[in-house]
């Protein structure tokens, strides 16, 4: 790569200071509201007695995954991969990855499971997947886990959790080709358009009772189904029985953002990712504060704007981290935030003159994280201590 | 960094191949498309008699920035300093950075003038920016270009154009502090709200106007002008008169997007950027078609929900580029694209196999190729011959 580093300041060198020195926009980290709410995730689980697997893919970042796994070595779940690759890098072996197979990724699965001899898993629901991972399994002499995926909801893939045709054909295809039938997973991602509480743990056990209906249905043909992974952060949160359950996966959660307090799996105060920006013009007349974190620094993520409260672009916080009173980033162009007061609030516009910085909350911490390729990271007292590099891609 | 590519397919050894042998997700630009869409805008421009500084933020990849700009070393303009560091490295000298300047940043844009030679200009809009930059210039001892930025439509940032007293304290402050009072620039940002030529001329129009009569408050002042900078994609499309404009920038235009095609900006048949996906997985019952681009591969962006047809997450053409009817990403997840027929349609939804490939044309360019780093080149016949890098961040 060009040699253009030496003109930007260089955050891989930065002792502990404030936010005041860092360029913008950037990433900020929090690295205590990180472990508290990897702690309480933890607690629960354990309390519930099911294992836990975090999903790496909103974090991308293998500081934030030493933190959220139970041991360095995983259990992780990973979304492309690349993460796969990065992670195994960093000493993570037990890993899914979680998006149906294509057949001609599985060489470059293999390679990963080769190189790190890392226990990594795919995810498939058709025949003709697990015909083609057969086929693999035989050319290549390496016992692929697989996870047939589940469908807990009909929000997007999976086999229907009652189909014992298919489900026992998928199994018996993979078995006979040699492949590693590590059991069922669902993801129960239509949770993600609930905000009560109760509707959410019904939902957890909808998602539940598919999974162990599913594992059932297999163990009943005499196939082995020695896993049942389910997961997403509201049913995470408000589980209340994951009996059959094994193992139980989560990414969002750990960061937190405002689409996750919309929905109520996380208050807004437990949110530990924010954009740091600088204000950089002032349209009095209209009520609006320009800042240089637009839409590229925050992504076009505007998950808030089906909940009940549209929170914009982001809601605005001072460096502490406290929100202005029903200030947010309104409208957003690629380098531009434009900040305003909520529509219909009373809220005066803060005096924030030429240069002065602010926090931005994001709509979906994946979004936002994924347009960044470092998280600044936060102590206790609000000064930088860290960089946390993150990657992304394919 | 960390030894992974080699698990990956490297993609900058290819030579010319099909698109078949491609790891999906990954961006592909049609490089006759490019070349097709920037002549016709360079022939526009020459017939207005215009200056033409292309916007890099779209593309962000200097093999397009040279097809773009009218000479290697520019003129162009970018919308962070990264930006303007990249394709300073990459050999061009006359930039203007775009976004209203923050003082802390002055010191990071003089490095680039000073290590590179280059012409590097800054935009502001308010007295207290005017300031900053005159003790950064008495400081530094480089009298620094800068544009009064203008509000041309009311719709971001800039003074009003007839706001003589604010334009000349402006010019007034800068000239006073020793730097160089290049003129004025105004973008006509609402123009992407709208869809009929006729009001799209008026808009560009109205731009110029304002443009040249900002000029001239500054000129009877005795404040120099000699830049009339005015630009966007729409605007510059439908353009009749520029007269005392100087030069004018666009950006997303060489590449097009399904959104620029709603404005009326382009055809769908000149978007030149589309995203590879495989074939992951079939809901037959619900319709859907599950692919592995999803919002990540896509971006977030949904800016074709508010135009007249709504293409959800972008329009599904085959590996040769041709719309499928009625095909779209009816909905994403971070990883996944759910194709299905638009709703209302009679179109049936077509046989697509586990593994089979598709092209998926994107709501914007700029967005979709942010989650990138790197455009697969097609040729003519459909082979791919390149891989251009791009970049991110700031």
């Amino acid at each position: 790569m060009m040699d253009t580093d030496m003109l930007a300041p260089d955050p891989h060198t930065i002792g502990s200071h404030g936010l005041e020195d860092l360029p913008t926009p950037c990433l900020l980290l929090d690295e205590a509201l990180l472990r508290r709410n990897v702690f309480t995730m933890k607690q629960h689980l354990a309390a519930l007695g099911v294992g836990f697997r975090p999903h790496l893919k909103t974090a991308k970042c293998l500081e934030v995954a030493r933190i959220a796994m139970t041991q360095p070595s995983g259990p992780a779940m990973v979304s492309t991969l690349r993460e796969a690759e990065f992670f195994a890098e960093g000493g993570v072996r037990d890993m899914i990855y979680g998006v149906g197979i294509a057949p001609a990724k599985l060489d470059r699965v293999g390679a990963i499971r080769k190189r790190f001899g890392a226990d990594l898993a795919v995810v498939l629901d058709s025949a003709e997947q697990a015909d083609a991972v057969a086929d693999w399994v035989k050319a290549h002499g390496d016992a692929l886990p697989v996870l047939i995926e589940v469908d807990a909801d009909g929000h997007r893939s999976g086999v229907a959790p009652n189909d014992a045709a298919t489900l026992t054909a998928i199994g018996r295809r993979l078995i006979g080709g040699g492949a590693d039938l590590r059991g069922v997973l669902l993801h129960a991602g239509a949770s993600y358009g609930l905000s009560d509480p109760e509707a959410i743990a019904a939902a957890a056990e909808a998602e539940r009772a598919a999974a162990v209906g599913a594992a059932t249905l297999l163990r009943q043909a005499g196939l082995p189904c020695p896993v049942v992974s389910i997961g997403s952060t509201p049913t995470a949160r408000f589980a209340k029985d994951l009996s059959g359950v094994t193992e139980l996966r989560a990414g969002v959660f750990m960061i937190g953002d405002l689409f996750q307090a919309g929905v109520g799996s996380c208050a807004i105060d437990d949110i530990a990712l924010s954009v740091l920006a600088t204000v950089i013009g002032q349209q009095r007349a209209k009520g609006w504060i320009i800042v240089d974190a637009g839409w590229m620094a925050m992504s076009r993520d505007r998950g808030t704007a089906r909940q009940a409260v549209d929170q914009g672009y982001g809601v605005v916080c001072d460096l502490a981290g406290k929100p202005y009173p029903d200030l947010i980033v309104a409208d957003a162009n690629q380098e531009h935030g434009i900040v305003a007061v909520r529509p219909g609030s009373q809220a005066a516009l803060p005096e924030l003159p030429i240069g002065a910085k602010l926090r931005i909350l994001p709509n979906h911490a994946c979004a936002t994280g994924a347009q960044h390729d470092r998280y600044h990271v936060l102590d206790a007292s609000g000064g930088v201590t860290a960089v946390w590099p993150r990657i992304n891609g394919w």
